[in-house]
């Protein structure tokens, strides 16, 4: 997986998405004529994985002078503690001060998300996780959601967007409105099959018209070995797909001879749920997971000034001075 | 509030958002030459507050036929319940097929803030709520985020996108970082009054060097009847605003004949906090909320087919044809 | 609903079913030559439906002198409270001590099973409740069994003998078994209507093979009006019946023209499952309840002397003499 | 332990006790001619303590053909886990299908009172068991329930029927009747010693008329080395019998003399309340058990055909085709 | 019931019991000649009854000066609320200061004894509750609590030193120790009949030897109109007292004729425990409260400065200036 | 630490402070000519740490006859456990029944609070807790309670009285009152410096007036290294001290060169409250604890008889004779 070339977009730079008081900030302070070197921290408000720095690094390039900045940080897809800083900026304040909304913006977010997306690695031990969450975002984040899911350790995406960000193809199967249209799973499966290049697998949904084990032998009895897998997607009104008819329909898919036939499930997937599959000895070839990731809060975090032109200083309830950690690297 | 006008961006039109099985959709219907009128029906897994719906007509106006277009809805602001269809869109399927992610991805996060927002104003029984997450989401939504927050009945927001947006003026005090530059919450009050615009409100914070009661009259003598509000936004570490300390502050303001001055208060602000503050008579002026909106859950809406070419249809735990709702309102 | 002629069995008389300390103590009193007239009063340990009265009248009958019998008691089917008397006999103790276990086993086997039958039918205001569940008790009590849980309310039964006792035809649509041998439902079911008298009702189980909506609709192509009802017993594997499952099938028949064909639920259903699908607003004909009733604990029923020739008594924790009781009618 | 000839009643081979449906599905068979060779498995739906087996095989040796039948079985004894096959029958479905109500509900209630007495038996850690719950079941399973606990593990059972079908003596002490007819616990105690033969061990029951200490004194002081030992039964409405009443009785006893006299402890016993009499160092000699065996719920059998003519079905839900067990041996 | 003369002790007046640090301040203050005019209020942590002003109001009463001195209070037995101010002192602070570890402490321990007591008393709904905690608080407080007990609404109280302080007779039965050295319950009953004056009402102790039930009707025969009462103590090795064991005494006494004799209840007595009796109609005359309410936890009072020299004044946290209460009544 | 030569007070020699059936019992038994040797044990309902029976053994050696004396027990400060018999006098009944209530009551409070102290001093983990709650008790018994806490472990106390009894000095900082009086804290913690003997440590209490950081700063700079340490005692309407407070007024401290100024917590502490301290990482250099140690329940005590006259008796629910108990030492 690769990292993308961040761009700031203009009305991050212009201060647009800021809180106004920061532009309130700068302004006082330019009229002032203050603009000390100061050191800005940022730390989250609970463990997670973080993401997001990538893209406030590209930021911070654009907007500190190139002579007079000095930033450490750690990395995206790093394991993060509770109040550990993450992110060291020394420049003087005029220069970054308005981007204090952003910057801690994009870390909340991009950090929330990988996150989630981590508990249902851990969870899924080694079976792959597809990010199908897009649907519960707005578009305006789909892409930078499902990157922030890969750098939690997601296989895959469903977003082109997000793909192309993370230099992937998109993953998907196939919807219920394209089975519905046809009016038959087979038929819409053949039709796939006809008109998608050799390199998208065939992963038939199998529960919108017959029962699912049914489906799946018609479905695996049409494609033969150009199935790759069904997808089990049975709705809450139906039961849900439970551990049980995961294990019947590997078995019918066997006892008709299709062992090379995937199962791939989806519906409310999380972390708890993930782990009912596997103590219950469900054999499951892939989880897709929804708004488990995508709906997931953001990391809060803070960013705190604790050195004003080398001068220790902090607000009340802090440690005046540079927290230390050696764990953090010089980025810029 | 105004409601802004919505321009579709490109990447939405041209599918980069979208989950890519849509494409492959639109694909193989084209290339088998289908392109049934559909009624795709959309409905919320949960009760809350619409929003996003305006966004979401915008982009329908772009892309559906004119001649072949007929879309039912609600209205932002609506409360919805669970399961109630709150549009219904019946066009030719090839021409809005691809925008189903977008579709329910603006209105599950549009929803999920204004949801959050409407519990905020109802818990506060008309104390004026003031949108403060921008922090917490990334910069691309930041302006979204606060606008959502207003439908859902906020006074203001900090963002001056999300401000734009609205057709307001953004709402904002001044950040701890701006005092700890100037050295002394005074000096810094003092600046503030002397270069911002009359119109916009003298709002100091009180919590960064010395005791809050303290500063608090220390800015009252400094700034008298210019000054609008304190803010108290004490962190945890120091045990966070209690309603005592509301009380103490605003009895010794008016021991001190500061009468007028309000007060603000912010920092972990949910439904459960407000409603800590009222029930123990704590005489607050405003709350600043962040997180609570900001990183709200969207909530998750599902768009399903019910009628191809005047045909009932639906999949296995839905019921086929279209479901009355005698409350949408034709909008295309 | 008639009640059968009880009939004492033979090892109940022999004293072959008592506890054997009863033998010893008729044995002790005669060599001793004790046989004062006694007074035993019976209660239960918590409160439900008397049932078992009946078989227990026909015991005292047989073995209470005729002369010097005063027996008192509630009806089978009366609502009792805890440690309410529903059983007052007068005799000479004799005549009636190694009776003890046989007269409190009965009330306390029949009215756990009215009771519990009592509790689904109070549960479904209206819809019927059949029981099922003889397959979850010895065959030597699955007419008995039956019987109490008409007592209890229910419309009817599965077993021959506790249709018998009731003086009803027993009920029952078809087993899994059958359709699994015929090797399809609709087959199974057109046998069905092939072989059986008018009067059995056809109801067809739907949950066998394929999904149960499309099941649904093919038994009532097959039979038309001939159909009575589906039966829905989805395994626990498949997720159980779900109230959607019932509102979905409900739908699809109605839409197809099947509004004759009634809705018949079984597997796993109990009070608070009945209350679940009319919470849910699921449109179920009829309920099948199995170990719910046929699994319920017995109620424990205690028997005490109060008198002993006209003299009160009673053991420690009890008060000597008669407990009155107005609802007590003579029996015998 | 033996266990006894058990011969199957007349109106289990009638199908009397059956449900009625599998009457039907057999004569519906018989009229279409079809009789395959159908293999049905049955399992239970928790873990527990197989009982009922020897019954069923001597229902199954007595209906299905000597020359096609092939029956695999677990023993009555066995610790079976949840979900496990315990019987496998391979024959004519027509010379059996009738008796599923009865097989599986002659295991259903018998392993439901094994499985509860070996709980007991468990929690008491070697101290004897006595089954006294004849007197909360129907007197038609009295004798199967005490047997049923008995292949559980209980030491003995009050009823006559029970003892007689596992080849030993029933148990017994006294009952209040007795001692409130004779006036005296004292009086009733010799009368018992004068009439019983010497095998009868002389167990006074100690808490009818005075405290159960002084009591014991009496009776120890009248009987002497004849008296085996006293039972503590003291009721809920004085407190229940408690660990300090067993060690305190256990001294006075002690400390006059009577060393050689047991202590045997009934009413409201459970593996919960034998715990605490453990955990609390109470020296009782044995406990009496009545309703938590005699009113365990039976475990539910299931029954599923999964092979029909050598084909493997099964339902959905359900796994086709033989399920290995290898802990099954054949008995038929 | 009368107040006492409350007399300040020396060790009191001296400071010897006082924290040590008003002992300092005192010093300061004289060594730098400041001697303001101090208000002090003081108010309970929780809601309760006042106890102890009285004893409070003759210390004050003892060091203020008699022309500069204005003491404000609400009084002994009154319903305070949390944080309700219950005494205003205003005199020159050398003059009281060295006394606040006493006040608050007098008021804290007494109004928690009080407290606990008008639990009970609520509880019993007029039936009389007699304190009987002497024995779990050291015998300097033995008086000062069981007075407190009566202030807060019990009938009597069995110190003598409580007693004399309320100006009534302290009540008593007999200790099980008069019991046990006499040999029996009976004889210890007629000896303390025959030597205690005829105005100590005969309250025989029925549990020490025999049951209880019986124990009572041979004290009843043996004092017959001369018995008040017998006192149920059943210790938690025997199952405490229960309210059928009170139902059922009763109905013995009635069955023999002793209506007259009354039942009074003692042993782990607490307000829920009174509910329980009260919830079972059990006929109890009145109850014995030990720990419950010897053993309640004080209730803290806090002592802060209002205004010192007629300034406005007060710790962070506290409001400054009088907090005004119009239940206060001027006592010096 | 020391233990005192302890006094018995009058009121108890004299039967004052005694439950008055005593005293009708020693009375009655006067009458009777009955005064035989007895042997009375006492025992505690809970476990805890033993306190009292220095003072109980005074009592003793006073009122017991020298030539028919034996008395057994354990010592102050020993971990005792439930039931375990703590005392054991045999003598005379007549000479000591007297004061059963003085010599339970000494023990139940006195072992409450060593008790409570001890879990204090358990949880600090060799920080040191000082005894603060002299104003939660009744003045009578304010010096015995400290003396008790330091029994339990704690290593001062702020009462005159307590600290003589143990004979050491009492501890104590200053009271908001003085700092009130003085208008600011650098000068009434100058005032204390000036006129406090040098050995008594200059301990300054920084919550009154100011931020508790701010504060800390301004007196260390005041007094230099004459200063020992700071006292947080932030009230709960601040939020209360927390171990974030603490690490930033260390920081702070440190940063400014004061690292040999301590850090004394008080308000709320118990061992909870201790434990998220240690758990936090809080610098803490001792707790002052309050109503946790002084408020503590007293743990009850029985005194029952079990020998009259070398005759092993016992009440019901107990043992006859003596029980048995390696750890007692003769005292007497």
């Amino acid at each position: 997986m690769n990292s993308p070339d961040f761009v700031p977009a203009d009305e991050v730079l212009s201060g647009e998405t800021a809180d106004v008081y920061f532009a309130h900030t700068i302004e006082i302070l330019r009229r002032e004529g203050i603009n000390p070197v100061a050191t800005m921290e940022v730390f989250p408000s609970r463990a997670g994985i973080l993401c997001g720095m990538e893209e406030v690094k590209a930021l911070l390039a654009r907007v500190l002078p190139k002579d007079r900045r000095d930033v450490w940080a750690l990395s995206d897809g790093d394991v993060i503690d509770r109040k550990e800083v993450v992110l060291r900026i020394t420049a003087p304040y005029q220069s970054y001060g308005l981007y204090e909304t952003a910057i801690v913006g994009i870390l909340a977010h991009c950090s929330g998300w990988a996150t989630a997306a981590r508990q249902c690695v851990d969870a899924a031990h080694g079976i792959p996780i597809v990010s199908f969450g897009a649907r519960h975002v707005h578009p305006s984040v789909a892409g930078t959601m499902d990157y922030s899911a890969m750098v939690g350790g997601c296989a895959g995406c469903s977003s082109v967007a997000g793909a192309r960000m993370a230099g992937i193809q998109p993953s998907g199967t196939m919807p219920h409105a394209l089975i519905l249209i046809m009016g038959d799973t087979v038929a819409a499966t053949e039709a796939f099959d006809r008109h998608m290049p050799p390199d998208v697998p065939r992963i038939s949904l199998v529960d919108t018209f017959k029962d699912e084990a049914e489906e799946s032998l018609r479905v695996a009895e049409a494609l033969g070995n150009r199935l790759n897998s069904v997808r089990l997607d049975t709705p809450g009104e139906r039961g849900r797909v439970t551990a049980d008819l995961v294990r019947e329909v590997r078995a019918r898919l066997n006892l008709a001879g299709f062992r090379h036939v995937g199962i791939f499930v989806s519906g409310g997937i999380d972390p708890e749920r993930i782990n009912y599959f596997l103590e219950n000895h469900a054999p499951v070839d892939g989880f897709g997971v929804g708004s488990y990731i995508s709906g997931a809060r953001p990391i809060d975090f803070t960013a705190d000034l604790h050195e004003v032109d080398t001068r220790p200083v902090a607000k009340r309830g802090r440690t005046p001075g540079i927290t230390p950690n050696p764990r953090l690297n010089r980025i810029l």
